[in-house]
């Protein structure tokens, strides 16, 4: 399935290890990424999934692909600014939070309105997400929750 | 200056008076009401503004401005759907949020990214939300935060 | 009833007063103009239409109210860029096109997809655009073409 | 590199034909399609370039995944209906138009404000579209046109 993973753009490096270890256990599962192809958490999950021979999908703010970070392997310009968080969530069948500030609160809103489970690995303790210790952990509560409700995202493996 | 008020659409009685008495709040103290155009909080807000001859404007997510509820004075349909929570933020020079769910926390998460002061009558319980116990605390709060910040909005009084 | 008027950002002086005189004229018939606020044909137009008493809507590409010229009355940001023309044309009844280029065929195009009547001075030729002399005669005919399916957009008069 | 392919949902047999050889040519010259990602033309493209082991990417005005067609690989949601428009043409580095009524003359309109080299077959007669008698002269016209300015796409091939 799509995995959204939303988190900050700035984040310290042992935020980054914990986005990255999360790209190579969805990559690892199988499932696709689907971030807002920008740095910090977006980049180092995106690095990550890559490693691990994943698919990774950037949904990006400006209006042109060029801005997508070294790791999308399919970036999508918007031109849409900040609003392109709808469009993050929208296209994952369930949402990793990592750290964070107002975007992400933001697009933890909207995977409540779009009925995606959210698996929290330190960010917002907001009621309705699963605060996760280890991204095993996330990728084991998004696959059990996300159950049967997965769309296709196209022909994609 | 603007105000943009944010919240459930599906909200019991209680929460629909609390909403109509910020609505006239705002209005008597000469600030426009800007939300989502549609029912619940949106239109109680609205209704209020306008019973103390206050303007409001209805930023709606579907393409037909005929969905505006019965007090909104300028209704613009967007046709973006929940991906306009971004602009109800965007056209307010503070937040109000008053109850709601998962559409109101990706408001008060916008309302972080756009630098927007947020006040909190009911609502989630999130770092950077002012709780207040009135609508008439609340309207203090945004305007001594906002001071000296406000945009213009075109020409409007 | 509300029309959209679509043009040039970078007109000649000719161009301008054919926007002032139709804003006038608009405004004399008691129809709000809508338009994407920014310079040009959109500030000639909102001059016009603000010089006889008349109201003006802006709907602006960026996210920031304070883009809009100074004959906006309601400025909306959307932080959308050029996504936002489709917005320009979904908010009127009917369309009038003045001059233009690109984002101007866009908006011709938009008011085909939703079924707005479009009255041209001096733009495209296009099949469906009811090319027309002057202000007047294309005011009349966005009034005769758009007679019975007029919206509301709120509380306007 | 990427070239987005606009046209009618609604075409009849003989445009279906031309958009899939179309697309089998795009992909035989090594093309990524980018489209709306619905039927009639994008949907006949998609099929094309599909059968030429190409790739292709559906950016879908609603909010579901499952609404691309079954030859979109990967398909992007955005729920902003016919603004999405915008994003199908600033997506790819030149544009092919087949066909079509409003919602494409509003994608030529986008290619000239985003810059986009547009080749037309069986299309609106605008200024700037250069029309084209084949699918391989359309895909010859693009590539010279859009030479030295391609965007990246991500690590697509």
């Amino acid at each position: 399935m799509r995995v959204s993973v939303v988190g900050g753009s700035d984040v310290d490096a042992a935020t980054e290890e914990v986005a990255r270890a999360l790209g190579r256990r969805l990559a690892g599962r199988g499932h696709t990424v689907v971030c807002g192809g920008l740095g910090g958490v977006m980049r180092a999950v995106c690095e990550g999934a890559v490693s691990a021979d994943g698919h990774t999908l950037g949904i990006l703010p400006g209006e042109r692909v060029e801005e997508a970070n070294d790791f999308v392997e399919t970036a999508v310009a918007t031109g849409m600014g900040h609003a392109r968080n709808a469009l993050v969530v929208m296209n994952g069948d369930a949402v990793v939070a990592v750290a964070g500030s107002g975007g992400t609160l933001s697009e933890i809103g909207f995977a409540f309105v779009f009925g995606r489970p959210v698996a929290g690995l330190g960010t917002h303790a907001v009621d309705g997400v699963h605060a996760c210790e280890t991204p095993a952990e996330a990728v084991d509560y998004v696959e059990q929750a996300s159950s049967g409700r997965e769309g296709r995202g196209g022909r994609e493996p």
